[in-house]
């Protein structure tokens, strides 16, 4: 068994390779830079991670785990384009330095060479793969479809919002991890948990960056606090704030969020506190948490084998106790 | 053995059900409109054809010939957002319709949805259809690459130019047929002949393209005679032009082509005659005509079997002898 990290490493190590033809460059060298500006690689690391839970890691996965990867830089490519988003860690985005027209196209060849490594496995498993690969880009389309619905709107219901970033992102790590599972030999019923696990944690995990984005130590958290109320996001809190709250606090919360005063992160937090957003949104991340935990403790492999994403799963969402 | 236009008839039928998912619409509903405007379908169904050329049609071709027009949808889409074109087949564009975040979405998923009818087919013959489809997906956006890199350049040589048709154009034809087949357990040798009869048919058909936007009969071509030197774009004619006139007709054109004076067409046209441009583009049409018959003749099957596909090519490029 291997930790996140060492797995992170290794998978670091493969996926540094060249990915696409020379030429022309002007198409492919956009996608390779935009590889080249890093992320954390945790979705085909819990790929091999999930597969790991079962047996020794098949070298199929790797190959599934570099098409998650890609497909997942191919989304924030075009996601980057859709939001016009100036920069991506810290870097230009790909439109921003190559161009719309290159960036859309340079996304679409980066999806078609996911296909290519899927393509690689062996035959025995790769319709099963490809069919949970696909449900999962639709889902994914549509996550980002809903969420650019949602901009539009002045007031979105908690439901539609938790079925926006089931789709948008926690599908996506459930995927990953089922996908590995599936390559390790894993039986349905296992593999239905395992990908539970990963939904429940990914939406822990987004409640958690809404919260610290909120309410958050800026010096532990890294970013300016308050950088989604400045921008009018949709967040768990906001949809939360927006449902619990009074008349009038429903009201200056809407006029807070069409206009943009120096003192508006602080009044709007300050709204925030008295609906009790704060508490109500470490009561959901617990809740999501405790659903992930229960999944994974009815994964009938030794327990022993589980450790590496516990400690995973510990690692994404700092829980405090 | 059919005709294309009994094949054209059935795809049509089959194609016409609704691929996508109800909900979310915002989202579906632009990838179903923009199928719903119509095309010829050629793609697809040169595919049937040639599958059938082999044997009786195999049912999986359906899905392969499904799979390519929604590929080729999926580049229009996506190209009308480059080009920022209003208009298609006398249609809004999808990015018109709907805004072009939404476009680019649209055509993602219909990609995704093109593997879904990839993954729909017998294991035995995938891994060799998903990777001829990807070599041609990933040709055909590097033609749009280098079309688009072209548009920037003052000169481009005749070499490159035809490379660049080849890929953005030729090539998916000339794999639609040999994934038909393929998948009508053809061998290699006969493979790889039907694939060039495809892939010279389409430099034939384009040549024949540039020719008529430039020299047809405004009556019969159906559309304003001179679009393509109005929009100052890169054609055979123009490339040719280029190389072969004198020092003053190649100043008189790049004058011509900075600018847009009413008297633009015909001037061009002018200087393109006397630089024997018609009949070098006829010259050129005919060669590539030529080498396509050659290759199908060199297929090892019944020349009965060869009609439909021969019918095809003299409709698609209206041969004068």
């Amino acid at each position: 068994m291997h930790s996140f990290e060492e797995l992170s490493k290794e998978f670091g190590n493969i996926f540094s390779s060249r990915h696409f033809p020379d030429q022309p460059g002007s198409l492919y060298d956009p996608a390779e830079y935009f590889l080249g500006i890093g992320g954390k690689r945790i979705r085909p690391v819990i790929c091999l991670m999930g597969n790991e839970l079962f047996d020794v890691i098949n070298p199929d996965t790797y190959a599934v785990a570099t098409a998650i990867e890609l497909f997942h830089n191919f989304t924030l490519i075009h996601d980057d384009i859709m939001d016009k988003a100036p920069l991506r860690r810290g870097m230009q985005t790909v439109h921003e330095k190559y161009g719309e027209p290159t960036a859309l196209l340079s996304g679409d060849v980066m999806l078609v060479v996911a296909y290519d490594y899927l393509n690689r496995i062996k035959p025995g498993y790769i319709n099963k793969i490809i069919r949970l690969f696909n449900k999962t880009a639709k889902e994914v389309c549509e996550g980002q479809q809903l969420d650019m619905d949602f901009e539009k709107q002045d007031i979105v219901q908690l439901p539609d919002y938790l079925k926006m970033i089931e789709l948008k992102t926690s599908v996506l790590l459930a995927s990953s991890l089922q996908l590995g599972a599936i390559l390790g030999g894993a039986q349905e019923g296992n593999q239905k948990h395992l990908y539970e696990f990963g939904k429940n944690l990914g939406m822990a995990f987004q409640v958690q960056d809404d919260y610290l984005d909120a309410f958050g130590d800026p010096e532990k958290f890294g970013k300016q606090v308050g950088g989604d109320i400045v921008a009018n996001k949709k967040t768990f809190l906001q949809i939360h704030a927006m449902e619990a709250g009074s008349h009038t606090q429903v009201n200056e919360l809407k006029k807070l969020f069409s206009e943009n005063t120096p003192d508006k992160v602080n009044k709007v937090l300050e709204i925030f506190r008295q609906c009790g957003v704060d508490s109500w949104a470490a009561d959901l991340k617990e809740k999501y948490l405790t659903q992930a935990f229960k999944h994974l403790d009815e994964i009938a492999v030794l327990s022993s084998r589980k450790t590496p994403l516990k400690q995973l799963a510990h690692f994404l969402v700092q829980r405090e106790h």
